[in-house]
């Protein structure tokens, strides 16, 4: 395909974002999973929910659009997700776990940030206000999902697994 | 390796980004040499140096902690080199290449933010102040280079090619 515009370019990056969703809704399960601390499984658990919104929200750009939503697979999100295997597949304590899991939670959020970032911003340009609207709502879940891990980094799971050093 | 505590997280962090930084190194020239406008080619060439940078200041932590810096390779940022290259390979008008390619930069870029806002929170955590120093240095690095690409976004360059459209 001859990407001949930005509006072709903003449906290549949609499809990429679209494939990066689809991945992380069957990645999200596995990390709740495997999280020690109750409150680092709810927040994967929400953020699944949150993200099977940001795929449907996609779907109706896409209809809008009257382009076809699949066909790409996002590349990056494979690297992403194939590392947060790796970690899972680490031998650690469970708290060390934990902090590798918000660690990896976070990569895969600075992502999502810069992705829906760029689409965004093109939705702008190309004076789709309606879709600059959904993809802002999207923009904000994935920042404050980024957020809430931080504050989980920062707090008891990070000391914990910072103590263990001493014992 | 058993993961025992968050010192050796840190280790195991500081490896990925190091990876992830050499496999920068090799990439940057090529988005230089692919991106049309002088403004991204340079900021292209200007991250590279930065770059080399960020890789010898990993290189005196390792010193100091006594540690290896290889033996790990970053598989996201293997993901997103790969897809990266997938984007130089569309066939695509200059100004519209430009524009994906600093999608393509500010998805690394955003990468970079995650992996050493976490290795400066577990320096913090282990009293590591030089260490920290340095990572933040870095940090701040990488958030200056994607506010470049954002400003690149914004003016001359997605105007371009949101305009090819009407062409």
């Amino acid at each position: 395909m001859h990407l001949q515009d930005l509006q072709d370019l903003y449906v290549e990056e949609l499809r990429d974002i679209y494939s990066a969703e689809k991945q992380l809704v069957k990645a999200l399960p596995k990390m709740a999973k495997k999280a020690m601390h109750d409150d680092l499984k709810q927040a994967f658990a929400d953020h699944l929910e949150e993200t099977k919104g940001h795929v449907e929200r996609l779907e109706q750009i896409f209809e809008k659009l009257g382009k076809r939503a699949g066909g790409k697979t996002c590349k990056a999100m494979q690297g992403l997700v194939e590392e947060g295997k790796e970690t899972m597949e680490e031998d650690a304590e469970p708290e060390v776990m934990d902090a590798a899991l918000i660690a990896a939670g976070q990569r895969v959020e600075h992502y999502e940030i810069a992705a829906y970032g760029t689409v965004r911003t093109y939705a702008k340009l190309l004076g789709d206000t309606q879709a600059a609207k959904l993809l802002q709502s999207t923009l904000d879940e994935e920042g404050a999902a980024d957020e809430k891990l931080t504050k989980l980094a920062e707090s008891a799971i990070n000391v914990e697994a910072g103590t263990e050093q001493h014992a």
